[in-house]
């Protein structure tokens, strides 16, 4: 059926209000949810909320907290997020980083124990339109091999960056898998293959049958340098934030163990650097314009294709299965 | 013929002494060059070396100068490379930005108007040495095309990643491009043809001939997740360094313009973290040991082949073309 984002967010916020969200956090966490539907990226939208409404019953998740902020250095804070909801953890670290990132013109968040982000744009997006350029990146789930293995060892270890720019801010996302494992979940659904190259099975053989890898790993997106990428995220993320690394890491896709994974934030002040917003800008027109390999698909921006079809959707409204609308209606009257 | 790391280093810091480099800044220029051929990474080497020769003649280099540093903020800092030597201009970022990373834990250089910083891997290694968290980024002349477009758009925007552990760090080096312009020119010189895929002509079309290849633009890696991360670090480092973006970016491959690229540098305390490297040790071998793809070639981590091929290089000595070496020879003595 297709529903408007404002039903679904009120039926969201409901959902949550209903499990003790304070109404602030469930706004945020159930925007984060609808976003990712306005943006077509179903795979971290609602389909996401049963099993966290699960995790607040069983207190994997506390909707109520924000985390536990320390400052080690003047610009680097430290934060438990106390098994709060990922959206509201992270928004209260950007809020947090203003005054440090305003003085020292850079300054980052380490974030663990709070629950899963979701889409990392509407934070590097969040941050961009507040002026700042933002990084964010999240550790997951052993789902990935690493290039030249045949084991899940990395997590799909996402990355988004948001710079200001005079038109729409620029927003880069991208999980350093070459697939999320979320599409292999629909090509099951739907009976259908998967392209050789995406995943290996349970014995660590390439495998298109969606089923078998489901059991396996996905394949690094790019090869040796993607697996280098998101290795170097695995780190990163667990060298500040003092989560677990992927083969140890549990509780953004079930609902039994609490969230131990990581999440980074890192702020910078522009306006502390060139301040050419305008220049960026007119280059980012430029590359749209230049010489496509197809006529007719022009070179896209990375974003482009998400403010499409977010525009669409407001006006047209979002598809959502019967069944999974159903269930959340059933979960917000519950 | 082979000669040892010493006698490329003595010759290399003699000619670039003999054209005013001060001891200090041809050491670390020799270094950074000497140390590309250790590990193999003869683009990034002593080919380089005659160029800049060349660039300091005409006053495109300024030998003496490590750039005129202007703190913004309490962790970012403006550099004006003042045309410098690229290692002599970002290691005295890095020795800058010592006290910002201790008071703040994080601290950040932008650097425009410096000579290219050659191999990226050299300053992240040097940082996690230090027990820093180092990342560096640069920019190029426009060499790589967008996804889904044909023209030379963007730098080969390479980033490198230096983590602490409790052995030797974690290094990763990588260029946003598929492939570098130097191996395309190394099959030129072979006469041989290159892969499909890594390349389009100077109309925008798919070639497989390498000369046609130097004419046109060069792939990103990872397709359009590569294209992004590329185009993230042009839009970032332009937007924090004010340096100029791909297609009016002049001076690291020429001998007859100004350098415009820019650089980032951004240090972290991971002390101020978790803390963690012998964790983080144990997952690298926990990664090292796990099921390989291909039985007897074993899962590496970025910076392994690097690490190898330089101890062998050490006692062996560097196979460099005879023709290059009498040419430094000459340039050493002239």
């Amino acid at each position: 059926m297709r529903a408007s984002a404002d039903q679904l967010q009120q039926i969201a916020v409901a959902s949550l209000e209903k499990r003790g969200a304070p109404h602030e956090n469930a706004w945020l966490q159930a925007e984060l949810l609808v976003e990712a539907e306005l943006r077509g990226l179903s795979s971290h939208g609602l389909q996401r909320l049963p099993t966290l409404l699960k995790r607040i019953e069983r207190g994997l998740a506390d909707p109520t907290t924000s985390g536990i902020r320390q400052w080690r250095r003047q610009a680097l804070v430290s934060i438990d997020g106390e098994r709060g909801l990922g959206p509201v953890v992270m928004m209260a670290a950007m809020s947090e980083l203003t005054l440090a990132v305003h003085s020292c013109g850079i300054a980052i968040a380490a974030i663990r124990n709070a629950n899963h982000l979701g889409m990392l744009a509407y934070y590097a997006e969040a941050a961009a339109l507040a002026g700042r350029i933002g990084i964010v990146m999240s550790t997951s789930e052993a789902l990935v091999h690493p290039y030249g293995g045949t084991r899940a060892m990395l997590g799909t270890n996402p990355i988004a960056i948001g710079i200001p720019t005079d038109a729409k801010p620029f927003v880069l996302d991208l999980a350093t898998s070459i697939v999320s494992m979320g599409r292999i979940h629909s090509h099951a659904l739907r009976g259908e293959p998967i392209p050789a190259g995406w995943a290996v099975d349970a014995t660590g053989r390439p495998t298109t049958d969606p089923d078998a890898a489901k059991l396996g790993a996905i394949a690094p997106f790019g090869g040796a340098k993607g697996y280098g990428l998101g290795l170097a995220i695995e780190l990163f993320v667990a060298s500040l934030a003092g989560s677990e690394m992927a083969p140890e890491v549990r509780g953004t896709l079930d609902e039994t163990d609490p969230a131990t994974k990581g999440d980074l934030l890192i702020l910078i002040d522009p306006a502390a650097g060139a301040a050419n917003t305008a220049a960026l800008t007119r280059y980012l027109e430029c590359l749209r314009s230049s010489c496509p390999a197809e006529p007719g698909r022009p070179v896209a921006i990375p974003g482009d294709g998400s403010h499409t079809r977010r525009a669409e959707a407001l006006s047209a409204g979002v598809e959502v299965p019967d069944a999974l609308f159903n269930k959340l209606a059933a979960l917000a009257a519950a």
